[in-house]
């Protein structure tokens, strides 16, 4: 506010206030979704057994720090740095300055990096309990260094799936971040095979977590995150569009959660006789991840439809993967992030107030949904199987008997959690 | 910021910008209020046994969450819809659209939501360890669907309250909130009637919680959420005006919070000659209770003698309810949030700098909160004593001896909460 | 808005935003701030035994809430009042009023309140598992109404050390908060003696703790109330330079963060042969604490040379207080705080992209951040070995033997903290 007021001054000082207000969304977003990071790491110690607590925290709270360091080293360039090939984009090493869109560049590096962190942790779920931790290690670095960068790039970078006619929508990552992490999960859980006792001949035997008051916190924490994770996609927060979009992503964002996890916890109470917290638990997760690509344009109503249905599919989906296909994933992490991350992303194409087929779109958006869909399991699946054929093959992948039996908590870190 | 800068454009902008400041306040304490559900479900956990734990976080989420899609569907336009007789809202059904005051419709729905289900959840403690959740279940939709907006409307909505000469004053709920919550939760522990060995002939046993650092957790992260709860119901931020007056909230809801943990400790230590946590941390949360109808017409030091006197009210009700009247409050949710948010509300006729009887405003404030506190705490009695009722005559309200004296976890969720 | 707008009520408009812009912000920041509170409660409950828990969460709630009622009270104007001689404010008891820089007086003295209680609460973790309660409830009073406010004053106050010629630079307290609480811890740790069992003849025993599910979730959340730390000390949002500005630390104070975790991981691996959780969980805290003086003038790569060097320092620190100077400190909070806040402030004086020694700005910042180190450390000393003194003859420091072996929660405060 200079002596000389003009009305150029004047405007420009409007539109610093504008930047200011969306910089300030976009940090206080990326606080929320850090926070997250604690989510999963209180959900996975919960969901598993006391002796291997140690590990999972340990797991948790470097895979974020290797993440950090790494994205913003390398990653962050490779997935948003100038377009080569549709493919990948030209890292620009330890990045620092300048703007992107209407903020600081370093806002949005922040905002991508506890992105990219998030995709990184889902692994940890599913992997628990017998991993080395030297190969986690590892993994961390592959998968914030490369795997999700590149997908990430296809999507939000400016890649091959942001060119195709009718552009791949993703709005926060149902499939950018959650299958991701899923896919490789997935990998990871088969190229590890089942915990020792999982599965006796026929019989599925279920390995009761330590403490469900973990997993419920957990999940509340990671509630509180998704405030962060899908409105603060937008970006942006000034003037009356932006701010009609936040108010409608936070609605969205949590009629699904809500409807997940009612939807979870009756189907578990008709088909198992009660109602089950683990499932309602989990399918509060489903429901967020599920309208995690479409909370920017579907409307209240179709949000608690996807909800509904994320909290059916959780509660087969588990089931099929630990009866049918019999892989053993210890906090439902594929069923969560993986199916549900794929199936919100398809539902686009139907509810999308604007190119759903339920809303006169016609097929082609769902067409795009399916292309993202598949393409970047194709590349998570791929990346994660060479990964973790490598890992076993040097550092080694699974722990010995021994270890597994006796907890990871003494064997691989010296310390026990609870004593 | 268009090529044409006009004064007028300009202006436009200006106010687009204010709106969007008040619209990122909204949903940043909607969170905040949010995440109070993990602080309730901690405490109620913290206080009582393990053998009920599932059971406590099955409640906690699924009232949020049925919350969460009954307030959307219905509840939110009988509290808030055109006033039809000064006792209800017209429901405006899956309520979607448009502005309200100055910030988008959908952001101060979800900020409504939130304080829905903070009233809903305070009734689950009241009940812990011996309710049917089938019953439980019911409860939750009744309260969030009708009981709750209902005498939410007479305040918020444009009801008899707000109606009244000297218009009942509750800025954030310790009566609209709070107290609605606690006086069901009185209905509710009368007819569940004291846990199995409570009372033992003339004898009160104290039945120990399994975990005071998950209720101390609670109360921190309930301590935080109202920052969003008190601050966040000036629905606005911008200007010098908005600014000053939400700044001027979270003081009085810190230092009340201060005093009421310091008052209720040191009572506590008086009389027991130990300073209690139990106690200092029921004083916390009477503290902030208290100061929730006034924070923002009591000064900074009348908010340390609300809070001094709310923590020294605490210490004697729970005594009062749990020895004289006998009834049995788990968590003592009926004196932190009945008992103290009446209170509070009374006080705003006293300290109310504008129009407190001690500020030389005679006593036209006080009689007017004295019908609110009295006229809603008659309304969510009746409502709640109805409701159990039928409940019981139906579904049934309390579980079998057995399955209370095995632990609700087992029986009626098939899961345990610590293995 | 009104009907005549002119390009000065335009002016005017605009500045009021950007006013809002900025309290909002302070007052975010406040509520992350205060969420440490039960960060600092958990990494303390859950690096000690499960008898002293009740304690620990007594000691942490109320020295919080004698903090809020004390500097309100006096410590706030000692601490920010009209400068005397360089070394006190004059005190304006009760502050309520007006403007502090660009927000509201109340905004500013929130933040600054939960500012004091962090130093307050760092000392609890020193000085765990051994103290009279009587005498931690004077020592609250002690640190929040005088010892932290006067070099408080030094530093932010207008006192002499910002009044030399290339002033102490302190960004957001790794002396002034972190260091403060830190020496006084010290002072508390030696008046106590270790605890019994700690030391026997030449041997040094580990005292595991409880529970290190509550240690990695207490530091996810001193990690995520840094972001209102470090940031928020900017205390200002609005305008592309403060955006920026905010922008920067929070990258700064993550990579640090990240850089610490990670190099005290590795440097435990190296040094004993496996990954320690605790060490990596101290590490993060180290980090956290370096960066925390220069968060706003170090560039990203200087914040992780930062953070690596500060988890290194770390592990050394940790085992040189326990081996070497035989001082017992539980949590390891002398190392975290009081080391790794000196070293922070001290690295200012090399790496500060202004001013610093590295990029050719000369060894006087250097210097002045020396002195700052020696002399805030030297009253915080002097003044916590005085204060120990006195509490030790008059109220007793303490407990006994007989306490000290069966808890310190059922004899100071009848309660248990797990049943």
């Amino acid at each position: 506010m200079e002596e000389n007021i003009t009305l150029d001054s004047m405007a420009g000082s409007v539109m610093d206030l504008a930047m200011s207000i969306d910089t300030l969304w976009v940090l206080i977003a990326s606080a929320l979704v850090f926070f997250m990071q604690a989510g999963f790491a209180l959900v996975e110690a919960g969901f598993t057994r006391q002796k291997n607590t140690v590990n999972i925290m340990t797991k948790n709270i470097i895979d974020f720090s290797l993440g950090s360091l790494l994205f913003w080293f390398i990653g962050f360039g490779l997935m948003f740095g100038s377009d080569f090939a549709g493919f990948i984009g030209k890292p620009d090493l330890f990045f620092t300055k300048g703007w992107e869109g209407g903020v600081p560049a370093l806002a949005f590096l922040i905002f991508q990096t506890v992105f990219a962190a998030t995709a990184a942790t889902i692994v940890s779920g599913a992997m628990a309990e017998r991993t080395e931790f030297k190969a986690y290690f590892f993994y961390s670095i592959a998968i914030t260094a490369f795997i999700y960068p590149v997908s990430g790039h296809w999507v939000w970078g400016g890649g091959w799936l942001s060119q195709m006619e009718v552009p791949f929508h993703d709005f926060a990552g149902s499939t950018v971040v959650h299958s991701v992490g899923a896919w490789v999960a997935l990998m990871g859980a088969i190229a590890l095979g089942p915990r020792i006792g999982k599965y006796s001949g026929k019989k599925v035997n279920a390995i009761p977590g330590q403490n469900m008051t973990y997993g419920a916190l957990g999940v509340f924490i990671l509630w509180l995150g998704w405030f962060g994770f899908n409105p603060g996609s937008q970006l942006a927060a000034s003037g009356s569009e932006n701010a009609s979009a936040i108010s409608h992503i936070f609605v969205t964002t949590n009629l699904a959660a809500a409807a997940g996890t009612t939807s979870a916890l009756v189907t578990s109470w008709l088909r198992f006789g009660k109602p089950a917290l683990s499932l309602a638990l989990n399918g509060a997760l489903a429901g967020l991840v599920a309208i995690t690509a479409g909370c920017d344009i579907v409307s209240p109503a179709g949000a608690v439809v996807i909800g509904l249905l994320a909290g059916v599919l959780l509660v087969f989906s588990v089931t099929f993967f630990d009866h049918v296909l019999r892989i053993d994933d210890p906090v439902g992490a594929i069923s969560v992030h993986g199916i549900n991350g794929a199936f919100g992303t398809l539902m686009v194409g139907l509810l999308a107030t604007e190119g759903g087929l339920f809303y006169g779109g016609g097929a082609a958006l769902l067409l795009s949904q399916l292309i993202g869909v598949v393409s970047v399991a194709a590349w998570a699946m791929g990346l994660g199987f060479i990964l973790f054929k490598v890992l076993k093959a040097t550092v080694g992948l699974r722990v010995s008997r021994r270890v597994e039996e006796e907890g990871l908590d003494i064997y691989e870190h010296g310390e026990s959690a609870y004593n």
